[in-house]
């Protein structure tokens, strides 16, 4: 059974490559940090940054973003409703696999819709699902506007666009809340890894 | 830069954290190993061997298979032709996200087509998709039959069952070919491993 699996130097030798034996071999737990929020929040930002300080404490991990996603798995997707929905289920189900891997899976996108966030939820076990509000005001994200878009969402050449054109539906019991327009970078990723050493997600190894 | 990582004793301290970065901290090379075969040849018992004997050479591993994918995130999909294309090049997608995370993912599906195995590869970056044929005959697939699937399609009750009545286009250019209907698992496992050795997948420190 893979509960002979002690450090990294003892050989594991018995039972099946399972999650526990992934885990155990890892040195810290496996979870999902989804950051839901505006564009311009900080989303991306801080999921690298977070990733970064995980990094060098030692844990395994994989940001999930527009880039790898959008064209890839789901570029079959456009922005219909159904097609938002879909592109949130397998961005779910592909973080799921991530952490089974044994992975601290950093997902990073707008995801406005609270059934479609509840239904990413659903897929993970029990507690592997750590939402990450990344909190900004809509002034705020659209005087940032990094990529132009609100701009141009003003002028009406992007329709449906979120927080000017359709909702986004804030989340009502994230287990983090993260305000990007109050604190800075840093701030917000000491949050986050806060979070994950008090509920012991990140374990002796990684503290620093 | 990444460069600065030499052993997993030695802090990480700059740089993003990239492909290169999770390679250097894992102490072997990512890959997908792509087993492709008949139901029945061994493609899930032998993926499970060699993660074992992988895991145990201290490789980070996953294996993708029917039981982690088509209840989850191919759950949308049925077995006609376009289904079955879009259920091979999602498992592409993932299983290149997983080798871009670092890990070495072993997929286990027939996936019968040339096309679409060859769609699977060309997601990949060059010399990381490493075709494994599961070689055995249909007679020999057909008398282990473990799912008793076989003796359904034979009385008519699965439509399009591959080898009875659907095609396997046999891989003309696998990396790996192993017959289990003449080697045993273990040989088998071997041969899967000297490959990656040869091929400096496997380094150092996962020699055994």
């Amino acid at each position: 059974m893979a509960k002979e699996i002690k450090s990294q130097n003892i050989t594991w030798s018995d039972g099946d490559v399972n999650h526990e034996a992934r885990t155990q071999r890892n040195g810290h737990k496996a979870a999902i940090l989804w950051f839901t929020g505006l564009s311009g929040a900080g989303k991306s930002t801080l999921a690298q940054a977070v990733e970064k300080e995980l990094f060098i404490r030692r844990c395994h991990t994989y940001v999930l973003d527009g880039d790898n996603v959008r064209f890839g798995l789901n570029r079959d997707l456009g922005f219909s409703p159904e097609d938002r929905t879909e592109n949130i289920r397998r961005i779910g189900e592909v973080a799921n696999l991530m952490m089974d891997a044994g992975t601290i899976c950093l997902t990073a996108f707008i995801s406005p819709y609270r059934v479609d966030r509840q239904g990413a939820r659903e897929i993970a076990p029990a507690g592997k699902f750590i939402e990450v509000y990344t909190k900004c005001s809509l002034e705020e994200c659209e005087r940032r506007d990094p990529k132009g878009l609100y701009k141009k969402a003003r002028a009406g050449e992007i329709p449906e666009f979120t927080g000017i054109s359709a909702p986004y539906e804030e989340p009502e019991t994230a287990e983090i809340v993260v305000e990007t327009d109050k604190n800075d970078v840093q701030a917000c990723v000491r949050q986050v890894i806060d979070y994950l050493i008090e509920h012991e997600v990140l374990q002796v190894n990684n503290l620093g």
